[in-house]
């Protein structure tokens, strides 16, 4: 047993290296390469991706892990050696199940979906993404019955972004915060509004760029053991648990998306560094979902870095850097940094109006799953939600439909997590607070090592090793609930706007 | 047959791309990676050596390419699906020559030698290195019996660098230039020294950076296919035939450094970016041989970059940048750039002592594999050698033996293609005059192209096709020759110091 283990630990090592290669080479594509390497990268990525599949494949490995399963069972369910076996079983037998002849196919149809979507985002015209999206749909459903056994068709895709996760659970999820999240932006509406102009004046980038860096130096970020990089679309990367970069993005005129990107940022970036020592090369290293993930990175931008006590700390700081805001007081700069505001860009929302597009997004995958919407109406189906939930109508294609460009990569099952992530940063956050009562005077005299030292402890070490349900349950005694995120607006924005 | 050449390009476009991929792990460990990350980026490069070396010693390879072996002998030998079938198939058979726990044995023993070799090289103590420089030098002895048929056992050293290069040859031609160069620095030494002190005032770093940057734009370095990070150590390293990068060193009190390095770098550069689209994928793009490379760095940091011409052109512009050179004349600027004076360190040595270094390790090498000498008498003959031919004594083994980085990295037989490149770029050099008389006009103007066109056509596009010496013979109609470099030195030294 010990030499099947052994065997196993060398297998996930190499499994891990190629992973954490295939990542080195991506975010150097998007943050160095000259644009001439592109075709190169592209084999580099394609011969990696099949290698990597060929390993998470081979047979060896499958039995191995058969053979370790009695093993994992006469272990403690939740010690590291079973979880090791049985999550990286499941990614086996999820991947066994995809035949190769099909992520040859998906590949190619996400690789020319992806381009007549950016035309068609371009110049805002639908029908040109329209043959390619059905084609990436279709193909969804085909991945859909390589999992006969799902409960819901969604289910299999839901799967692959949080593990474990059913799409009656999410229904019911967003059923309840639906009504009570369109509520508030309608009382929220009835107010006057809040003034954010002078967040929209030059800031110098430089200084721009040294602030954010202060603040996640603050928060704890490990200079030693990450980097940070500008990069047009921002993201975090990890190359292990001790190489974790983040890139940001600085805008000269506007000061919110370097200074929440950043935090944004590095609250992903903290989760990867979190992992125990024990999840390294194993597959469980990283974080238990993308909600999860997404739970770290929001629980950063907007519970720490859009909050009251935060800015007590920072604010006589940025006013020292950006003398422009030394006539704007604490209480006006924080109510502008949290103006509630419909708008037709998903990235661009607020906390308020954020999960309505998500809900949004999520109703129509699961009805085009469910074969009750066509591809050709999905215009007027969105535009139509988007009047019911935010009031608004986007005046074309590129501000509706057209906007994100997960579905022309067949990411469909994706932006629940963001939503969901939203909840669980909520539902941590009471749970936070209970522990430390004193969590918001820290936070008001720029000190982090509490919140992050319970983060660590909590969440970040496990990395993998619970699925989200379960981690959530674990954590705060009950499966994800959307009420602690809609006291958590509520009385935001009962102080913001005066409800 | 046409099946097979399908499926080997397959197999080499498969090795070629997880080359070019540790190649992306290994610029990125140097340029940006935080100190953290070493331990796993080690980890993936190690898992993708041993991934390569299994792919590069695969029987199918094999097989492949004995079975293509008769279609090849059929083909013009100069043909590049010859060439692609020959040259693959060398590297095969040199691959497997190999047993897989040598090269293991070898990696570690190497590993540690580097330790002891900076500690000791810090320390300034030969014995802290001396046990494991044994060892390496055993090692190495070992590695060279896995090639009996070798003529003379540093042939197999040798052939790693310079395919198909043997040590009487290199003997020869050192044996003829030694003499000369050894007389020509003692002639410089009689007369009076220029004056270099302009060279060693403060430069500001992004001035030197921006003027490096302008200098190779008009060589044609391609910014589309390739870019320029700071690097302590000056690197060029291709991720394929368009994206093909350097890094610089800048030092803030003395100009050479960033000026003569980006030359050097640049000229590699634009070797490897030159190879023909059809070298791509195969294993044969980059270069013939390091020698061959080196002459490339070599012609345009010192044949072009430290030539009467080229500072006519350039002068005046760098002047303008650093106005604390306007009361140096260009004249005087020119020899400063050119003074001769023999120094204990190689990489800091000029063009005419540069060569007497590079002749000391060759002699120590391979003094060492044919048991002449012995690791323990290493520091007394190398400082014995250094009087002989340089006329100084280093103080210590740090400024002695213990200088360089290659023998405990078990790089024997790489010192050499330092002085080939030399030779080989004064014997390019001799014949591209002829072909372009009006070169000396072309530089002073600042043009480049006529000069990189003709690299290009003789030499860049045929990557690895054919061996150094073939390459050379074929160019120039004779194989390498100190003639030329001699020559070339005599009558620029004749100039600078009034011979």
């Amino acid at each position: 047993m010990e030499e099947k283990k052994k065997l196993l630990k060398e297998k996930l090592a190499e499994l891990s290296d190629l992973i954490y290669t295939a990542a080195v080479l991506d975010w150097d594509q998007q943050v160095n390469m000259p644009s001439g390497g592109a075709e190169e990268r592209g084999n580099q990525l394609g011969t990696l991706a099949r290698i990597i599949q060929e390993k998470a494949t081979a047979p060896e490995l499958g039995k191995l892990l058969d053979d370790l399963l009695p093993y994992a069972d006469s272990l403690d369910p939740d010690s590291d050696d079973a979880r090791i076996i049985k999550v990286n079983r499941k990614d086996f037998e999820k991947a066994t199940h995809v035949p190769p002849a099909f992520v040859e196919k998906n590949a190619q149809a996400t690789t020319t979906a992806q381009q007549s979507w950016r035309e068609a985002r371009q110049k805002s015209d639908f029908a040109i993404f329209r043959p390619d999206l059905e084609k990436v749909m279709d193909l969804r459903k085909e991945y859909i019955s390589f999992f006969p056994s799902v409960d819901h068709p969604y289910d299999a895709l839901l799967d692959d972004f949080e593990p474990g996760m059913k799409t009656a659970d999410v229904k019911v999820i967003f059923a309840s915060l639906r009504p009570k999240q369109v509520e508030l932006i309608h009382a929220i509406a009835a107010k006057p509004q809040v003034d954010d102009s002078f967040l929209h004046q030059p800031f110098d980038e430089k200084k721009q760029w040294a602030f954010g860096v202060d603040v996640i130096t603050k928060f704890g970020y490990d200079w030693n053991r990450g980097r940070q990089d500008k990069a047009p679309h921002p993201f975090t990367t990890d190359f292990g648990v001790n190489d974790v970069r983040i890139t940001t993005r600085v805008t000269p005129d506007f000061l919110n998306s370097m200074l929440l990107g950043t935090m944004h940022e590095c609250g992903h970036a903290l989760y990867g560094l979190g992992a125990a020592p024990e999840m390294e090369r194993t597959g469980l290293a990283g974080g238990a979902s993308f909600a999860v993930h997404e739970s770290q990175s929001r629980m950063w931008e907007n519970l720490v870095g859009r909050s009251l006590p935060f800015w007590e700390h920072f604010y006589p700081r940025l006013q020292e850097v950006f003398p422009q805001l030394k006539e704007v007081k604490l209480d006006k700069f924080y109510k502008g940094l949290n103006m509630v505001q419909p708008s037709f860009i998903r990235v661009e929302a607020d906390e308020a109006t954020y999960n309505m597009h998500i809900m949004l997004r999520l109703e129509v995958e699961i009805a085009l799953m469910e074969g009750k919407l066509a591809a050709k109406d999905l215009p007027d189906y969105w535009n139509t939600k988007m009047q019911e939930y935010l009031g608004i109508t986007p005046p074309n294609d590129a501000k509706g439909v057209l906007q994100d460009v997960h579905w022309s990569g067949g990411m469909v099952g994706y932006f629940s997590t963001y939503a969901l992530g939203n909840l669980i940063s909520a539902q941590l956050w009471e749970k936070i607070n209970q522990d430390l009562p004193d969590l918001s005077g820290q936070i008001s005299a720029g000190k982090f090592d509490g919140l992050l030292g319970w983060l660590r402890e909590k969440i970040h070490r496990h990395g993998r090793k619970f699925e989200p349900q379960e981690l959530v349950q674990k954590v705060t005694g009950s499966k994800i609930d959307p009420a602690p995120y809609v006291r958590y607006l509520t009385k935001k924005y009962s102080e913001i706007y005066g409800l």
